[in-house]
């Protein structure tokens, strides 16, 4: 049985110069999170992380003009300081909710120490992927991945 | 921020007079879990389980006049000996998959030390849960369940 090819992925991969223990610190530490997570002038106003699979995943974010954008999902998967998944396929409890993506967030190091980083967008089918694109993903997920590592030099 | 309530959901509540113990592992052995999976005259020539969170669950059913259903899925959680739940919505690795259901199965003891089973099946929307009621939920459930009580009891 062969499984089907992974398809509809969206890929962001940098090297940062930073130790993955500080990346991963931003990833999972909500008052680290929303400094970062929106390309500013948005921002996220509040954020809740539930560190386990299944666990409660939600961005508030809001723009400049007073725009709202709740976001709620969970965590697929946790594996300390390496890889973190999560989607909006589902709210907590397992609750089915229309799923737009899977993120996953994965840590390496590098000989030096920094961190291979690569954030993968899944999603369900060409549609979606289409859409994410046209809202700017490689600029949108650029620009919050340079405010990240901004953030990670700091700590 | 109030989540969103659950909806679309076909529930099957029952009381095995059998151990929790022996259920569960009707539910996470390939060998036992291929002889009740399916109402009879259909059958499971294959089941893979990989019992981990993001972990395949694959089976594979045959009709009685050569029809054949293979269904991949993944484990969304594993509580052992108390919870199961799993989905079609990914293929091994998080690869989204055009969603039908979310199986929950719980199990629970009662003062007998039997089982108290709830088996519910949460949709995306309510036409996939009135098409799974139609495809004969409750009874397929049902007997499928009556089959695993049979054969947990032989345990």
């Amino acid at each position: 049985m062969t499984l089907a090819t992974a398809e509809h992925i969206l890929t962001l991969e940098r090297t940062l110069p930073v130790a993955p223990a500080k990346v991963w610190r931003c990833w999972t530490e909500p008052a680290l999170l929303v400094q970062w997570f929106c390309p500013k002038p948005w921002g996220v106003s509040e954020a809740v992380m539930d560190l386990r699979s299944g666990g409660r995943f939600f961005t508030h974010m809001v723009g400049p003009n007073g725009e709202q954008a709740p976001n709620e999902g969970v965590f697929l998967e946790l594996v300390p300081g390496r890889k973190l998944v999560f989607t909006d396929a589902f709210q907590a409890g397992w609750v089915p909710a229309k799923p737009f993506m899977v993120g996953e967030i994965t840590l390496e190091d590098t000989a030096e120490g920094h961190t291979r980083y690569t954030a993968r967008a899944l999603h369900w089918n060409a549609e979606d992927k289409a859409q994410h694109e046209a809202m700017g993903f490689h600029e949108g997920w650029g620009v919050a991945t340079d405010q990240l590592l901004a953030l990670a030099q700091t700590l």
